[in-house]
């Protein structure tokens, strides 16, 4: 797709999506079409440009030249003469940046919640979170509205959100994707982090931007990719894999039994030292970084406290006041002892596997408790940036209806290693709608499962569709987008189905197996979302009964059994 | 020499010294000489021990299992299961510990005053300071009581008293050499570091010990030493070369100038983001780390404050109570500004070039002004572990009869190729005795001057040592050891002379140019030190004049010039 056609279906996506809270700030139409239209031009005169014809989003504390940077705040607002240097260099590959995207205010949160520009409600559920503090770009990827997001991540504001909302998050080693630019939450642990629904772009994208902006050393090429030989993964012993949410640990049991079939050797480890470590990242003296980078801010607006800023943002900052220097150092110290305690527990495994976060929790149930619900989240992800670790949260399959994801976290230094890893095992995971022979209960559904499938849920299709009953053993439905102007002659509002969620390996070789006249192609769903689908070729058709008015396979078979004449 | 031998003569040489302020504990001569023994048989065995033959002291903040660690306080005192880490790879390359040096308490200080086992003297002249932390270290090595001494560095504590005792003092990248079982000063910025009377030695020693102790990446094996090319040398503007001692800011001048004349490229840089961050150490936060780490015993035994505890180094430490956590954090983003501004300064050249220290203070001025006397030394030397820099002190000649010394600092893992261009450069000095024709005002003492010399001062041999005009042109004299049991015929308390150091190049030249019957060996000097001298052959005696009686070669020149016979 040219970058002109992608940045006006990304702007009408969004008015398509209605999802206000996700953007703090969209640049005009108009602005961003002539950027894309230059690089439509540079693409045609034979330029390479990796990130050409995809759209960004940027969260809202991190620099757009010509665009307001908040970090959640108005009253924080500046207007920066340049790019940061992550944007600078996502620019300079041929993305163009569509708007500033909300988030927990001073990227102090995992839940979404924490903003005057309002709670961001999750891509799957409206009345859950998004997870934060990324809300607004893990939301837009989500929702296909943006190709690519930046965000940030000091105790998992990277990671969390990309869990929630079914994509992946790719949490660079510390300090391998400049900051210039960024707001500071925790400045020493502050790291770019970039969302996208799939691993290699992500990857791309993390790729191009790291490097070194100022003199010093080169960015570190990384640690061997472990492409050949048995990946040896760490996991949690089961007492650290309490507390998460109904159905997450049984998930997680079988994302590494998964794991074992494939021949991944796994261990498990006593992961208190990482825990503890994590402890030190709000009870500790790190707040007091917090308090460095805007408790002056702060101090300056005390009165809009409730309004413009956050009050449970305002009360974690404003805590580190109360702590002492040498808190700080002992705090490193221990620190220090915990990371080698941890290297040593990790040592001769690949990467540590987790659940991303422990659940999701519901709007109402994170305004209820809001420091409570969001420290709950931070368990697999606080001690990252504070042990100077590497992470990649991948998706893994749903859970009653709502996407679960892992993560995989190794040394410094190990993101090329984590990549390929995840790779390898599978975790670029595909979402592909089923209508038919392959929904729950149905008789092909045993396929999906074996090739590592799981539900996500029940969804629906735009009112673009139409389903016929084809001529197949067993017995299949042809879904097919209605032509243009094609009218809309059956009064239903759209093709019931399921979203079946597969790693790209299984998803692979389940699109490799299928049989004429199935195809897989790009299907519209009414929650504003594009997933992978079946479809079927015209050439079926001819003869095929429209079965559109039913709804759905489900409805169709279930209006056959009761029609008298097929008894 | 054996081990045992060398041990042997160190305790000797430690009774004669006469410096009992160096040492806190010795070990019992029996168990070193029983370790010396071992090694000797191992050496026999035909085992390579890189470090056989020579003794070690240790810093009293450092580790010896079997010896009290005190830090300089009595009551601080434990007893170490296990050696620190440096130390058991020296006495695994073959050295022999013989016991722990006396230091500025907690290692806080560049005096080598603030300790309640006593100040500890300079090696040259016992009115100045040996310098500090690692006082007793430095002055063990300067006066050959010990090969190789282990220091820490945290401000400038295993620089500044190799300055001032004329010897060489390596201070690795903060991190490669292990820090396990030392007494923190500054956690974060500690480093253990060398002194040896000659570079290379100090950098074999540095080299055995640099290796991580835990799970973790490999040790850097650091830049490129820059062996061919130019070198590019940084050495600071006239205003931040203000302060210094009387002749220091010329006598450094003159090693800028030498280092011209052998065709290094000098560049002149502002230090001020490097002054800026030097300040940080001790009128910033980071005092504080030292509260961390002994903050709680001087809490407990405030009583002891004046007596066991010393009152400038609890009054320093105490202070951290009074800082809070935010100032840490705005202090190391600030020293991340500073760092980067200093490595732009510093791009483009292979080290930055300073007088090690600015002063050299007597005993008595440090007790006038302990502060402020104190802190006027770290200038060069303060910011090096603070901006995470490597840094190599080298003697660098004399003024006024005291040792001058200068500092490469480079950035980390630089260690190699700062050695590499203080060899290329000629900074591994020697000194050099001379008895005659070489002496200031006598016609050959120009080619010590053409050679890079510089005099260190007057100095006398022990009585041990005979002197006889030689029948040369010009005429010289030829000094020679008296034959064990030989008696002692003049009644003259040995022979007076002047030492002048030469950068190890032109030294090598000197030596290889001495006519026929000259010759160069070890002398030992009434002040227990033994340095290169002249020295004559044997067979040139014959038919010599002996004139010890007249204690010198001008003695008896003037004695010459007096007799009516010779007018």
């Amino acid at each position: 797709m040219s970058s002109t056609a992608r940045v006006s279906a990304a702007y009408r996506k969004m008015v398509d999506d209605d999802h206000p809270a996700i953007w703090i700030t969209l640049r005009p139409e108009a602005e961003a079409l002539a950027e894309a239209r230059e690089i439509d031009r540079r693409v045609a005169d034979g330029e390479h440009l990796p990130l050409a014809g995809l759209v960004a989003a940027v969260k809202d504390n991190i620099d757009v030249a010509g665009l307001p940077t908040t970090a959640g705040a108005r009253s924080y607002e500046y207007h920066p003469a340049a790019d940061a240097t992550a944007v600078a260099r996502l620019r300079a590959a041929g993305a163009v940046v569509i708007g500033k995207t909300n988030l927990d205010q001073f990227a102090t949160g995992l839940v979404g919640t924490r903003s005057p520009f309002g709670a961001v409600p999750n891509a799957w559920d409206r009345s859950r979170i998004s997870g934060g503090s990324s809300s607004g770009s893990a939301v837009a990827v989500a929702l296909g509205q943006v190709d690519l997001a930046l965000g940030t991540d000091t105790a998992g504001s990277g990671r969390v959100p990309a869990a929630l909302n079914g994509i992946v998050g790719v949490k660079p080693t510390r300090g391998l994707v400049p900051t210039t630019g960024v707001v500071p939450a925790c400045r020493s642990l502050d790291c770019v982090t970039v969302f996208a629904r799939r691993l290699d772009l992500a990857r791309l994208a993390a790729e191009i931007m790291a490097e070194p902006d100022g003199p010093g050393p080169p960015a570190n090429p990384g640690t061997p990719v472990p492409v050949a030989g048995v990946p040896r993964i760490a996991v949690p012993t089961r007492e650290h894999l309490d507390g998460l949410a109904p159905g997450w640990a049984e998930r997680f049991g079988e994302v590494v039994q998964g794991l074992r079939r494939c021949g991944v050797r796994i261990v498990e480890v006593d992961i208190a030292p990482l825990l503890e470590a994590a402890s030190l990242l709000y009870q500790g003296a790190f707040v007091a970084e917090r308090t460095a980078a805007v408790g002056d801010h702060l101090a300056g607006h005390a009165g809009l406290i409730g309004t413009d800023l956050d009050p449970t943002v305002a009360a974690i900052i404003n805590a580190g006041h109360q702590i002492g220097a040498v808190q700080v150092f002992r705090d490193q110290e221990k620190l220090e002892r915990l990371g080698q305690a941890g290297r040593e527990l990790l040592a001769g495994t690949d990467a540590l596997l987790t659940p991303t976060t422990t659940w999701h929790p519901t709007l109402a149930e994170v305004a209820a408790d809001p420091v409570g619900a969001n420290s709950r989240m931070g368990r697999y992800t606080n001690f990252a940036n504070l042990l100077d670790l590497a992470a990649l949260a991948v998706p893994a399959g749903a859970v009653n209806g709502l996407p679960f994801g892992v993560m995989l976290t190794g040394p410094a230094h190990s993101d090329q290693a984590l990549a390929a890893l995840a790779g390898r095992i599978g975790f670029d995971d595909v979402d592909l709608l089923v209508v038919g022979a392959h929904l729950s209960g149905q008789p092909l559904n045993g396929d999906l499962v074996r090739a590592g499938g799981s539900l996500v849920g029940a969804v629906r299709t735009t009112d673009a569709y139409r389903l016929y009953a084809l001529d197949t053993t067993p017995p299949k439905p042809g879904l097919v987008r209605a032509l243009p102007g094609e009218p809309d002659s059956t009064g239903t509002a759209g093709i019931a189905g399921e979203v079946w969620r597969l790693p790209a390996a299984g998803f692979g070789a389940f699109v490799a197996a299928l049989p004429r006249p199935m195809a897989i192609g790009r299907v519209d769903l009414d929650d504003g979302r594009q997933v992978s689908g079946f479809l079927c070729e015209p050439s079926a058709l001819a003869g095929a009964t429209e079965i559109t008015r039913h709804g759905g396979w489900l409805a169709h078979l279930d209006a056959v059994r009761s029609r008298p004449s097929s008894s």
